[in-house]
């Protein structure tokens, strides 16, 4: 295996950590910065990377420091909430201000409005002032309290702002796209040379972001999913040859759409981007759907809204949106389409339910294991940037949260590898074909 | 106010009642068939009416009769499930099976599959036996086990495979068309000289059937659409200018959108099809809504489906689907690129998010009010078939479970009264201007 | 049936009505007064009654008057709730604001808290002042936002705090005990000439207010209290002669046990306060548990605290609680060792798990029927007080809200029927003897 | 670090694996047996380990074996579940039934009744077969289908059963008494020379057993516990000096109370086994409690039942229950005397709500991580029994599902660690003391 060499892993700081931590909070233990969370369980591989004379390849750890770099009483802290919504926004949010507030001493925590467009000097909005009393009960709520926008701002322009409004300290919460910002305004600060942290805590209901083993919200996401399957199935049933459809989140990657058809039991086909599938033919899905029909009368299929690009897409075809993003074709409705024209053809008489639950989703509420997660990965947010760390996120490794470099995050992307169990695990339980091409 | 005449009320009956109901379940008190249920409330109208000479309009009171018209030792009987998908369709069907079972003796209970087809002689699927083992947990599922599908089928065919069957008593879970149906098929009946009764259990998860003052799984519908408001609403707070525009299930009638939109307060526009409205110019949707988002920056709509008709349908279109019911054109989707356009031309940023929930609502389990009605409703329509009653359907009127005449169903739909007080609280709770016209 | 009078039936006002309602929402249609809503829906009994010569028993109804009592821009009100927790209160409190400033103009409502005791003059704490924005979310959550507390304070001390504060109208929301406090303070307030009126909304999770056909919350707890059965039937299951006994609410009527025992299908026994049952004998609670057994192994019981009370409470004892209300003996604990050691003597293995969820159930937050419901009732009550009410509840039936006088209401208690409908349909649901005396 | 010895961290085998896997599946891949778990995440610990000329310490990885040692056309397998109920069990059964027919081609599981009361010779019960259709739905139920018991039972009758059942592989679900049962099985069976596997599937309300990053069934009673201590809070609320206190599940380990209180945000004080606390004194938990009261006027507190066991039990007190555990004097209704009593003794009014949900938790259908989790934990489980390996668990750490010999696992206890993270986060979440002693 190939890891990231130990540069890749080291986390850009500000500068030495002097001051030592206000002890608030009596008891919390210091982490012992010598101690690294290895990148791989695989005891083979580590022991053949000791005996090549390598170091092991490792994050550094999350956690409190004895002595930081900024100073509690002086020092002003900012929050962003950028892209989609996700479950547990809210929680990261008030469990940054509380630790700001609670362990450090810090007051005044500002909340930038709707996402990088909250950092422009055109902004329509001014900040909130977030405090413990304001944020007391946001965790209840899905969504943000802050608002958020998809797509980036001025580089420049969006520091111009961080210095005029004397923020130390940037909480950026975001995906992907998000996190590149978040590194771009890293370097431009330290172009600049100023002394201003940025910090990630990653965001992805998709679940695509690299060495986090499970970002937070997707839980919640997965059980809200599972919900509506189930649903799905009970239409299904519900008709002669009923045939219900799930569009699920997952531009990149199918980790949604896997988890839930595990979480489910109900599902008969699921399809990912990451296994590309054919529609035609003798090994393509329509034929086996129809055998599936046959059989028993009714069937489920989810699909990743990312799946199956190169049947919904020219190859021309290059918009994006104001994330940036390749705008994906509509794989759900497509489906729903070819599907009533195969049996219509046949004159085989179907029921199709289509499902696109996304923005029920993304809405809900954390629930209890996520935002159990939001509440550590908001601690070790304010952990890292009070100990002058930047353009790092907040991840969780081998049951150890950790300080990862942006820029590995950003250089691929976390996907399901058919190969691997939990893919496997998908074509057992649903019974697919392991390929349809 | 002008009543049915109590010619309209009368209950249609296959013969007289003389065998002993089997006492199998000691206690059940004996309806007295003398205590009419009225139809109206209003004292004056009620004492005008007896002033008047004429007796009180009066539904016939349902409930155990002490001698029936069935030998519940050889009656053969037969349940069939029309339509779409309705919380709480597998508890009725227990709970028929269940009081044939055990409050009258009768064995064997016929379910038909898929609707009407499968009383189809050309069927495809034989009936399933149903047995309280068979139906000891469907209740803990929503859909219906039994299948369902719309629209009518040959009427003379149908009460042919009911006389090869040798039924009894079909029971016909299922709205408006089916209740026609199940009228068209009691006159068939009836003009072949058969001794089969019809009974329906209205199923309407609009809410349009009139004479019944909840109908079964509404109140489920209205729990699972609140969520997906609440949804919309943390949507449409989480961008700048948010609007979530949520499309609830209603053709004719906007009871779920009424309701859900008090249930939740989250609501500033409901849409229904009973009040017209307009998009364009002073008055209109569009610009109170612009209003709205001057305002407060995010707003929720919630429209239901057969709402402004007038606004996407050509006054020639004409299509009628499987279910005979004419095509509504999609009110959500025109709204949301209506929108879109709209603000669009003002160069004003919004973000919409769009929301169609019906079968992740239709397909729910019902809740508990739900489940226990549909347990008397069941129980109601065993008595009713037991006494030879039929061209009728269970109702509930005024506290009281009752018999109502099919034709009397049918000849008007349940819609919400503009000037009613449900209409006027929908005003007050969504501060919507009383008329966009 | 014997009807209450007219008299009793008439409520009491403070004087004539005279100022014309403020048209703030335009189109809230007026009530139009002549218009009663009748006791009884029996046509018989109604028929019978005018033939008499006899006015038809009714209430009067609730809603909106062209002209009002108080003067909406100086008349002051407050709010305070009594009692146990019960979902939905904040519902009907943040209504009662929300109408009180938006329908007429009123500023200023006072929220009176814990209780009684907030009107105390030696009270602890004053009074919060309740506005749009700070009752704006209360609904999402359960309890109240006053807080509560039970038992009577000084009347004349009240009505001194209520004419101090210059109150108008007084909203009372709590339950029996409650209503009899507030026709007390109506009663002294007449007695000093003061123009100040007293609304109740009727509280009570055991359902046991007469006159209004299903009280606020009850349906939201016959919910929680059907998950908890479930978790019983499977704890039943899980064992070898496993029982699940389950102690629900109800003093004094088992509403809450039989409901929720209709609602689930897992119950085989339901014990309720209205129909006595004896342990012991061929006849007795614990033979008929040990036939269940001998047949299938596992059962579920359930018990309203009120039940069984000759079985554990000393005909001398007479102790009460701080509500006045006679403290009950335990008849969970009591059934679990009765049962325990009966089958011990016996050397049979059972397995026995006691549930005991009340206040888990209590401090739900509404459902959607009862907020829509909760919403209706504070508007209504907002109504009746303006318009010079006093003494009197909003209740709800046949259809319609209502005026009931207070002392109506107290003069008996809601109790099911063993001979209705409701207590045959679980003499069916449980299949347990009708009579176990 | 004290790592296990390598010698501790193998697992025993019946013999070869000669028989290749019949590949019905055509896709899951192959583990590679060289491929070892590491048992710490720590680079520092693994790098002096490898230096030191040791092996890593690590486990053997879960996974589809090329080659078996059972002959799934011949082998018959068995599954029992003991102790408590746990959300999952159902989930476990039907995976290993799955994946035993579906991967593997074997036919006839047998599932023995009410835990290993149901392998005792004198059992009055028989097994139950299970099937692909008999195991369809029952994961959407909490419980067991097999029931359960607590208890050990007389291992060579036990193996007597095995062998007379000719049972190959016997599947084990249940807890740290359970395992250690399913230990002397092995090694009876290993003494008669019999080709017997037991596997264990670790099942723990508690979350105690080691070598298992989160036991099936945690998330989801931590989700429920999370709702009981919202309704807490909302009753605290709701009185003057509200006190809601909570007894949750952990015996010996306080995992459900910490993480429950993590995921909530409303618990003031949360009690374990795992830190010992003083009632009385300056430094007691009463002061704290009237320090809290003074200052907000309503508390929520949280105890393990495990928690302050010296205050409640006589050091004499050697009492134990049918699972052979001490029994636990009753800290919850203690706690709730003690309190009520200090108040009372300074003549502060307070209200206290006591919780004891226990049973409606563990009762409770899996969440959805729970459910996948189940599915793997049941897939592995069969990999590992087909393979021929014994007297081990599968258990899931850093990140991968590994084999755990039984005997290191029952040699120590899951505990939480005070000076840990997890208790810290408790700390400073719920603002208590560091010591209350």
């Amino acid at each position: 295996m190939n890891f990231p060499s130990p540069k890749d892993l080291k986390v850009s700081t500000l500068g030495r950590c002097e001051i030592p931590v206000p002890r608030r909070s009596a008891t919390m233990p210091f982490i012992d910065e010598a101690r690294g969370i290895v990148l791989s369980a695989d005891a083979a591989d580590l022991q053949a990377c000791v005996q090549s004379g390598q170091p092991l390849p490792a994050f550094e750890p999350a956690g409190l420091r004895e002595t930081i770099y900024f100073n509690p009483a002086t020092v002003a802290c900012g929050i962003v909430t950028c892209g989609g919504l996700c479950p547990g926004i809210n929680n990261v949010i008030r469990s940054i201000v509380l630790t700001l507030t609670y362990t450090f001493g810090v007051s005044g925590v500002r909340g930038f409005r709707y996402g990088y467009a909250g950092l422009a000097s055109q902004r329509g909005y001014e900040p909130m002032m977030l405090t413990p009393e304001s944020v007391d009960r946001i965790h209840e709520f899905g969504g943000t309290i802050l608002g958020s926008s998809r797509g980036p701002q001025d580089v420049a322009d969006m520091v111009d702002t961080l210095e005029q409004d004397r923020i130390g300290i940037l909480f950026v919460i975001g995906g992907d796209g998000t996190l590149r910002g978040a590194s771009a305004l890293s370097t431009e600060i330290a172009r600049r040379g100023r002394r201003i942290s940025v910090i990630g805590v990653p965001k992805t209901i998709d679940n695509d972001i690299p060495w986090i083993a499970r970002s937070f919200g997707f839980a919640t996401a997965v059980e809200a999913a599972r919900a509506v399957i189930n649903s799905a199935h009970q239409e299904a049933l519900g008709a002669w040859n009923g045939i219900g459809l799930v569009k699920l989140m997952g531009r990149h990657s199918g980790f949604i759409a896997a988890h839930a058809t595990l979480a489910s039991c109900d599902v008969n086909f699921c399809l990912v981007p990451e296994v590309p599938f054919v529609l035609d033919g003798h090994a393509g899905l329509l034929r086996a759907l129809e055998h599936r029909l046959e059989r028993k009368h009714h069937a489920v299929i989810v699909v990743a809204e990312g799946a199956g690009q190169e049947l919904v897409r020219r190859p021309d075809d290059n918009q994006h949106d104001a994330s940036g993003n390749v705008k994906l074709g509509d794989i759900g409705t497509f489906l729903k389409d070819q599907i009533a024209e195969y049996f219509a053809a046949r004159q085989t008489e179907v029921t199709i339910r289509y499902f696109d639950p996304s923005y029920s989703i993304r809405s809900q509420p954390a629930n209890s294991i996520d935002a159990e997660f939001c509440l550590a990965l908001g601690q070790h947010a304010v952990h890292a940037g009070m100990a002058g760390r930047t353009n790092m996120m907040v991840g969780y490794w081998n049951q150890h949260f950790t300080h990862v470099p942006i820029p590995l995050v950003v250089a691929q992307r976390g996907q399901l590898d058919p190969q691997d169990l939990v893919w496997q695990r998908v074509l057992e339980a649903t019974g697919q074909p392991a390929t349809m091409s």
